[in-house]
């Protein structure tokens, strides 16, 4: 190992991005905000892809493919979208490069200028509805519930791995419906299953809302999301779905002859998730010594190292743990056996630490005169001697409750870093100190503005499931209905 | 159903067109040249790309993401890659829109022009042999070998759904070895690995072997291949896998110290398939009625449908229908119940049909007394009726069959159309006719030029598997060690 991480406390951003280097998850790449995501993070996020994938699959959604560019003038379709999107963007201009006659190398070909530009998608709306028009005549054609797993542009000047780089991926569903309910009750299943795909599965804890006016989708009517808090008590939105009306019907002209014989826009949704995930992955779960993975999410669960001296006790060591392999394998367990004589184990040790593997198996020559084995938890760092024998039940069961306890440690962080308040020099103070504060809000943007401007904290969403209170605006003081959630965010 | 679809003997190149849109596969977009894989389609390359992930990953491949941009500059390290890629491509100038001040709409900002122009991958191997700089120092960091599922653009005058889009989907593998013969090694064992996933997993049979200097991929030393036949008697390129030698770790620099502690030059290879293959598939089986799909490919394999007069009887038959489809899925078979009330099962017959579902099952009042189904292949277009016990081992019986059995006429096709020739008017005769012509070549590029502006037949191949044998050159007579490939190609 080389040096020691910078710890949280210290700084909690470096801290992120040293992790996220040192881990093998991502790097920058030659491109100016671009990253390059490495196996290890590209497996985690195949095992988000695979899992969200069973889950629209299972609700109904098929898979397509849209292409990479628009048309430049799509984007002028839908007026507030263009607002949202169609500016930080990827412009195609031109489709040839020619070798320049005075031996510079490579130069654009001025001939070969498009006639119109092509922006490389920041979100697919636009491209979708156009060919949505020709798919839909009827109500037999709907709904139409698609989803497409693909890669995004949006320019970005200042970015971070994962939480903020130029292209991304990410899936997009677009759905088209004959009601406004039926819309409106598609977004929020949508919303249901990432809430239940970030709790059940990335074991984060996550708060199911509506986004303010001003926060809202460039082109939707309704704007849900989900919101976890990361370990410094910053917001970090994890998934959104828009209800989007007619909007891009009506841009693109999407009618459909209702059974009644009657022309009538469609209505639309669309929601997606991103490789964001992976950095409120790292945020929510991860410490001073590195990765903590929850193992539904790890691509190895069970990392087994041999500690051995000679080439005889490492066969003798490699017979047993083939056989304990086995016994995991068909339990269903991910498991690595490092055998590598390259690494030592106390470099092997620290290496798997950073890289949050749930569970360490070490097994040494004492341990196979005992029939024991050192199994070390990552998320509690905490180590026991046990038996070989129904070492993989043994095993099954701890995974089980790494991954239930990471989810119960985000949530006593979250509730221990949720607030209320209801006077501004205190939520100012709690705002300043870092986490969730519920206060009362007027409704108005120009309060949420203000608010935004003193403290930095913008309204993360207005709460689905919570109690309708009566109050005063910890701003302005005018009456409220229900407090809504304050806080910084990434 | 709408009219009948063109005969293949009457315009197969309309045919083919005319079947990818009605099968739904995909369509052309508002995006010259890019197309839109349908959810149909998109779920057959689904299937694809699943068996081909799990046969790198057996293999020792891990997925990882790499950069859509690559700075202009890259294109000139490596010499002869540049002449063959940084041609027609997608060139990115800008990266921001605003709203035109004189009304106009949206415009590219001028004040937004990049420094270096950003080209949308045509290929990978500029951006990844950069990043493996970073990544490789040592032989204990060789061999890497890395998969990337990712889109590629490369612009194209005269495109057709899937054989030939502006944008297409594929996996490319860019692989770092210590030494040339491991090198050698991986890209034989890739090539490999394409002809069984083409002959067992697409039923599309493939001869392997070698291109000619003038076909090879630009920057390689060797590129293998697999060409397939089509039933127009053309050539398809499958799969490519290329030798690329030390031309990539030279042109970015990338060492690594060997176990004696010499800084040695990085043996690498490349190797990718495409959507392309989507048009291999849909050439090599389908006939004047539609679709023909393998079993391993179909997104359903079986598809049931209900012959009902009323409710009462719908019910009966559904009640019938939910049991027999469980039995099916306990096998793991595929299978949809259309119980759809929209449409008659005369207008569903010929909808699967078209759709290629490999076997059809109806089930009527007749059926019901007699506790019988019909059951229909899509290969054959033969029907039977067959008693509902034990339905569930026949129709994996049947599902086998017609995986080998569409293996074994494409090859009975190839072979029929396959011919040896060694005389100038002959030759010509047989190409003109179609198929494949084994025959003498003396080896230059410059026969190799006259024969293809003759006869529009290239080299396909050097065959791996053949027997070597003395002969004549066909066009030229000067000597020849072996028989080469000619055809049109697609
Ligand atoms: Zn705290
Ligand atoms: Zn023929």
């Amino acid at each position: 190992m080389a040096q020691k991480l910078t710890k949280r406390s210290e700084d909690y951003s470096k801290w992120y991005n040293e992790l996220v280097v040192r881990a093998d998850l991502a790097e920058n790449s030659a491109v100016r905000g671009s990253m390059v995501i490495k196996p290890y993070g590209y497996a985690i996020w195949e095992k988000m892809q695979a899992e969200l994938d069973r889950m629209f699959k299972e609700t109904g959604h098929e898979n397509a493919y849209f292409p990479l560019f628009i048309p430049k003038s799509f984007f002028s379709r839908e007026a507030s979208h263009v607002e949202g999107f169609a500016k930080e963007c990827a412009v195609v201009t031109h489709y040839r490069l020619k070798n320049d006659d005075e031996g510079k190398g490579v130069v654009v070909d001025p001939d070969a200028r498009l006639e119109e530009e092509l922006i490389v998608r920041p979100t697919s709306e636009t491209i979708i509805w156009d060919t949505y028009k020709n798919w839909i005549q009827s109500y037999r054609d709907l709904p139409l519930k698609i989803n497409q797993w693909a890669n995004v542009v949006r320019w970005e000047m200042r970015t971070r791995l994962f939480l903020r780089t130029a292209e991304f991926l990410w899936q997009e569903g677009h759905t088209a419906h004959a009601s406004r309910e039926e819309a409106i009750e598609e977004a929020e299943t949508m919303l249901g299953i990432y809430s239940e795909f970030a709790e059940n599965f990335m074991a984060i804890p996550v708060i199911k809302g509506l986004k303010t006016e001003s926060e809202r989708f460039a082109g939707a009517e309704e704007t849900y999301c989900i919101e976890a808090m990361m370990q410094d008590g910053k917001a970090l939105q994890a998934g959104t779905s828009h209800f989007l009306g007619q909007n891009f019907a009506k841009a693109f002209d999407v009618k459909y002859a209702s059974k009644e014989g009657k022309e009538e826009y469609v209505w639309a949704t669309s929601w997606g998730v991103s490789t964001r995930l992976m950095g409120a992955l790292v945020m929510t779960h991860s410490d001073d010594q590195g990765l903590v993975l929850p193992p539904n999410l790890a691509p190895y669960q069970v990392v087994i190292v041999p500690i051995y001296k000679g080439q005889e006790q490492l066969d003798q060591i490699s017979e047993k743990v083939n056989e304990i392999q086995s016994r995991l394998r068909a339990k269903g367990i991910r498991v690595k056996f490092d055998n590598r004589d390259t690494h030592k184990p106390g470099w092997k040790f620290a290496e798997y630490e950073l890289k949050g593997v749930p569970l360490r198996i070490a097994m040494g020559p004492r341990d196979m005169e005992n029939n024991t084995v050192e199994l070390a938890r990552r998320d509690t760092l905490s180590k026991e001697v046990v038996s070989v024998d129904g070492l993989e039940d043994q095993v099954a069961a701890l995974l089980e409750e790494i991954q239930s306890n990471l989810l119960n440690k985000a949530k006593d962080f979250r509730e221990s870093h949720s607030y209320t308040s209801d006077d501004w020099e205190d939520f100012k103070a709690k705002i300043e100190a870092g986490g969730f504060v519920w206060a009362h809000w007027d409704g108005s943007s120009e309060t949420e503005e203000k608010i935004k401007a003193e403290t930095k904290a913008t309204i993360r969403c207005i709460p689905l499931d919570q109690q309708a209170e009566e109050g005063k605006c910890v701003y302005t003081g005018a009456p409220s209905k229900g407090r809504v959630i304050f806080a910084k965010a990434y």
